[in-house]
């Protein structure tokens, strides 16, 4: 049925905007001392938006906007050593923990054995290539892209790269935006796995007229069910 | 005689270490009114080896570090808004104009025609590829690697892909310690192409043994010769 299933990384195999949203607690936390610290999400918000065409997707991204975010809404006030904790806080993430949602890891090596599997994510480079090796699950994949943005451009590329075709190409993802639509709109198919913590800048509506090429499952561990 | 010819990008087929040094000597003359900023040189030097293992290679990590540094040097006596200067010119490196150097332009067009070749960079995905686009020679290039670490197995990754064995490969670039050596090792080709501005991180002696296997030239557009 399908000639290569590939798989997005962050928020469908393994917890990823949860860390961030958390990270971006504790940032506030250590600014509530300041006046203006209260506005420093939407700030936040705004500063990664258009940080984005220069640090991409990513936690170094997000340290470099907490840390401008903190210095503009406290007019300046924040203390060195409280920027320098964001950053800290930055390294605590990149080493953390990686946390595979249930049924992740049986359902990946059962489906290997029987499909062409690839991995295509977005973020820093070396931390991606990180997570993969510490989920344990690189072996399930022949290949492993690290892309800038998931657009229709990046996905004809990578097909292209695996000689298949769209009609042969499976994606599996919980980000409308970047995992769903595109592939949908190159003719392949896709599998939306919803997620309570996935970021807001991923969430689009589910579109309409793609009977048959749209897929949704609630568990990962359903996809089994849906590919046997 | 060769299969693929690989390509180093950052001071190689254009200026980049310049840059970052550039960047530092602007940071510590802002720092220069703060007691113990002489130290920032050597602090950042430590700091950007330290920091590696988190952030990889690239401007980001570059202005992580040096943030991390000008705290640390000035005792935390540095202001927020110097702090956040320094991540202002984080993206006015990111978007700086991409400085090819001579006769790499019409020696890479030349050798498309006869070659299949590939660029293989490290640093930051977005810069990197971006620098790519913006230089205008994507079309020379069948494939656009940007990794984590060049070393031995990465190479060999690489050629995989390709479908290329070592003894049909050739690599060139300026560092002897991610462009030559583990190229050599792999029983592939090298041409060195030095240059006075190679980050030191990237120095590495000569190695004695490689004859018939290692050249150098002085100038890019020499390669022509040497492939012609």
């Amino acid at each position: 049925m399908y000639d290569l299933i590939a798989f997005d990384a962050d928020d469908t195999l393994w917890e990823n905007n949860l860390l961030y949203l958390q990270m971006e607690e504790r940032v506030k936390s250590m600014l509530a001392a300041y006046p203006g610290a209260e506005s420093f999400s939407p700030a936040l918000a705004k500063t990664e938006s258009r940080n984005l065409q220069y640090f991409g997707y990513g936690v170094m991204s997000f340290v470099l906007s907490m840390v401008e975010s903190a210095v503009q809404v406290t007019g300046g006030r924040v203390s060195a050593d409280d920027l320098n904790a964001i950053v800290q806080i930055g390294k605590e993430m990149i080493s953390g923990e990686v946390k595979l949602y249930p049924g992740v890891e049986s359902t990946l090596r059962a489906l290997a054995a029987r499909y062409r599997m690839i991995l295509i994510t977005k973020g820093d480079l070396l931390h991606q290539m990180s997570k993969v090796e510490r989920s344990g699950l690189k072996s399930c994949f022949v290949d492993v892209h690290v892309v800038v943005e998931k657009d229709r451009e990046t996905y004809a590329s990578i097909l292209a790269k695996h000689g298949v075709t769209p009609e042969r190409f499976l994606m599996v993802g919980d980000s409308m935006r970047s995992d769903i639509l595109p592939v949908l709109e190159l003719g392949g198919s896709a599998v939306y796995v919803p997620n309570g913590d996935t970021w807001s800048h991923e969430r689009r509506e589910k579109p309409a007229g793609f009977d048959g090429c749209l897929h949704e499952v609630e568990q990962f561990s359903q996809l089994a069910d849906l590919l046997g």
